[in-house]
């Protein structure tokens, strides 16, 4: 067994059974050794981000790991924005980055580079594994660092010389630490809070904005007037009805300085203290008010729905989560707007979907629009690096075959890591895009306002526009093997939305939504 | 005159006026700052790696610097692949990296990240601008630091506060220092190895590819009988009819072993002793044979050009170049072939294009056929990370926007940084992209042969497949606003090449070339 085969066989035995990969010659030993592990699952995307952003949608659906093959130091560094989403989300993720053979670093062939620099990077655990017999042990190290919680992102660099060499040595699984449990003192603490009767909000992070997380904090709310907020950007929040309702904080400070108006207390779990997304002139920069006091109660990676059920059990013993009730808005008609397209992913959103939310200004609607509709899981932009919403859904749609996944996609962001729909199509995978093509980005045009920037005229304008020419996005979808077309109105994007739903395999439907700016 | 405005003004003063751009929030005042100096032209690429890359084109072609804009850590991330192609073609670039604004850092909003880890990968020259006073002198610096010879890549983060901060000083233009002289005992080094008569072989590298450096060098082939390469991968040659013709040294390590066959000695001029680009077990790293003297006549940075005519001087000071005559190879006919295709660019090549190959194993021909071609540049994948042809092309259009720029493309390659299709568009460049469209990583093909992989079987091969299904270019091309139409026969290539070179703006010719392998 080469190194390559362990490397493959131990991933598995680890349940790590998914490689998103963009392979190159320093990885030809690990692809042809993918023949050798049958269970091991290729899947080829035509860009490193579209890799990355994949297995970033995998590890939040599945809960565990997908590895990652990436081409040295450069094809790294083209997976590095999504990973930095990733890491913002806490995803477990196996990146495995092919290196030069040990002996031929030192002549400095083009490839060549810092790949430390770049794994450091991303925050995580980084081994070089430095012989083909200890490549096993390496894997199964990083698969348990990976899954560490609140789970992480691994890199393990990957000599091609230790990939092709003799001597592999398969490990049995891995297996990762559990969460560490939250003390009697933090929850008893809370709780007084709780039961102090002053303005309270619980902001939900990490592990809280499952199911469990959200029944317990429903209970605590019901039972002292707490109020609850999401973080902004949940890595995944399970929503619809029959689970509790919960609203997530603002991207927009204003917005965080409303929900926080005359808040005494803020208790944090699994959660940061929210801060402004950007800084602007004369504004702060932390966002909880002057004389609220912060108290943790769970830290990431602790056991999060475990702290709040504690809690819960303390407050509100006696106490019912409040359940969303099945509604969706009606079908609205007309020329599509701003306004209007929202609704028809509420009344049509499939029972069980994944929602890869990168709809950015154009769906700051979709969360009331879709409270109602049946249960479904929403995967956020965690760190904000555009060009998520594509890859991510990939990996959703592998991770959770049986499940429809909907793509919200902005136009300007879909264009980073567009040749993800590719990965769709030759993967057959149960996505339906709704791209929303505003010829702009819009989100800019806000901010170019909200930053207070004087003198902005014609040459600042243009480097946010998107027309000239228009991006034809049924174009660039069918040259890439995905069926697509274009919704102008509202009922012409319910019959494409429902028919995409009915249909096997990938769809992308082009709504033309005006800008809102 | 705030930070931005005075960072603008100092780079226009400084001969740098075209910014590549995709900015985000952080970046809206220099955005914004645009209006205020008319000399700056801005211009939108959908991604950062098609920003890098085409600054990488334009100063191959300008021979000073753009600037970009790019969008903190994720957004420079994005843009890493190209500044690595363009760190080993030794491209001056003044990269803008807009970042949180100083106070807002330690707040860790989500697209904090840490730049100096990015910025030290491209082994350039980086300073964080902190002080609005001093932005002006900070941008001269840069610019300074990016024309060193032999250039180089400069990283000036710019934090939002110092951008929209009041007190900015614009700061005369900016000089970078001339290129060492390289002594006489070098010279007269090389000058006694030419005369011994022993085989020798004088390797071109960078800035020994231009036509001063090619007449120098081709006199002391003509006097001494040493052969000449030019390196592998030139940053850009100059060629065709009228101009030495040069043999670049070839991609595989075998064929370099045999273009050393017999080989005494190696003389370096701007070029590394060439090592494979790859490791192949039992092959060797370094490619210079076994008995084979290195001497050095020019270090990188040093006056390459004059080392060689100094020692044409002395070697050969009655000999006159040879030029390579006018000749076209005869247009091909019959369906397209992995042979036929390139005769069709040799024989329409027009005068002075500018030749972006980012071909790949499509391309092994093109170096043959275009030989007689009128005069042309030639510029190549320096440094491996695929994604470099598009981008590139846009940056040597904007560059020399009364050349024809001729795009040689590979698809798999062309997936990477695809969106550059649509700032050809929008800047109406005049661009012919031809896409070999094989319908597969066929140089991943051949390697996966070359580095002796066992075993493997259809999950190998279909990592390195691109149908399946297949990618349609036409209908992508023109979904980003670029004329674009398919050639199946030799026929259709010449007639679609020879009309979208007589059209202006960008065209996209898609030829439907079977893999050789």
């Amino acid at each position: 067994m080469n190194g390559a085969q362990s490397l493959i066989r131990t991933l598995v035995d680890s349940g790590v059974d998914v490689c998103f990969s963009n392979p190159g010659t320093s990885e030809m030993h690990f692809v042809a050794a993918l023949d050798a592990v049958p269970e091991m699952r290729g899947v080829l995307a035509l860009f490193e981000g579209s890799v990355t952003g994949a297995a970033d949608g995998y590890g939040r659906m599945a809960d565990r790991p997908a590895a990652t093959l990436l081409h040295l130091g450069p094809g790294m560094a083209n997976g590095l924005a999504n990973l930095h989403n990733a890491r913002r989300a806490h995803t477990p993720i196996v990146n495995v980055i092919g290196d030069h053979a040990t002996y031929h670093k030192g002549f400095d062939a083009p490839l060549e580079s810092d790949v430390d620099a770049l794994s450091g990077w991303t925050k995580g655990w980084t081994r070089w594994s430095s012989d083909p017999g200890a490549v096993g042990q390496d894997a199964a190290d990083a698969v348990a660092a990976a899954m560490s919680p609140p789970g992480q992102i691994a890199n393990l660099v990957l000599p091609a010389d230790v990939s092709w060499g003799d001597g592999g040595v398969a490990v049995a699984g891995a297996t990762a630490p559990a969460p560490s449990t939250v003390d009697d003192q933090a929850v008893n603490a809370v709780a007084k809070v709780l039961g102090s009767g002053e303005p309270t909000i619980v902001l939900l992070g990490h592990g809280a904005t499952r199911e469990r997380g959200l029944l317990a904090a429903s209970r605590i709310a019901q039972a002292t007037g707490a109020k609850l907020f999401a973080e902004t950007f949940p890595a995944r929040i399970e929503r619809g009805a029959g689970l509790p309702p919960i609203e997530r904080l603002g991207y927009l400070a204003e917005q965080v300085q409303w929900q926080f108006t005359d808040i005494k207390h803020l208790v944090l779990v699994g959660a940061k203290a929210p801060v402004s997304f950007f800084a602007y002139p004369g504004k702060p920069s932390g966002l909880v008010p002057e004389g609220c006091q912060v108290h943790v109660l769970a830290e990431l990676g602790s056991d999060v729905p475990g702290a709040l059920e504690s809690v819960a059990d303390l407050v509100a013993a006696q106490e019912k989560p409040v359940l969303a009730e099945a509604s969706r808005p009606e079908l609205p008609a007309g020329e599509l707007t701003p306004q209007n397209w929202a609704p028809v992913i509420g009344a049509l959103l499939p029972e069980g979907a994944i929602v890869s939310d990168e709809a950015n200004t154009s769906g700051l609607m979709i969360p009331m629009t879709t409270a109602g509709a049946p249960r479904h899981d929403v995967l956020t932009l965690t760190g904000g690096a555009i060009g998520q919403g594509l890859p991510v859904a990939v990996g959703a749609a592998v991770a959770a075959p049986d499940r429809p996944v909907v793509c919200l996609q902005a136009d300007g962001s879909a264009m980073y890591t567009i040749s993800a729909l590719w990965t769709m199509a030759r993967e057959n995978l149960n996505v339906t895009t709704v791209l929303i093509n505003n010829g702009a980005y819009a989100i800019l045009r806000m901010e170019l306002q909200r930053v207070g920037a004087e003198g902005a005229g014609p040459k600042a304008n243009d480097l946010l526009d998107l027309s000239r020419p228009d991006l034809d996005f049924v174009s660039i979808a069918q040259g890439m093997g995905v069926a697509a077309s274009r919704a102008t109105t509202a009922e012409e994007l319910a019959e494409q939305f429902s028919r995409a739903l009915a249909e096997p395999g990938p769809h992308l439907i082009e709504a033309m939504v005006p800008s809102l700016i």
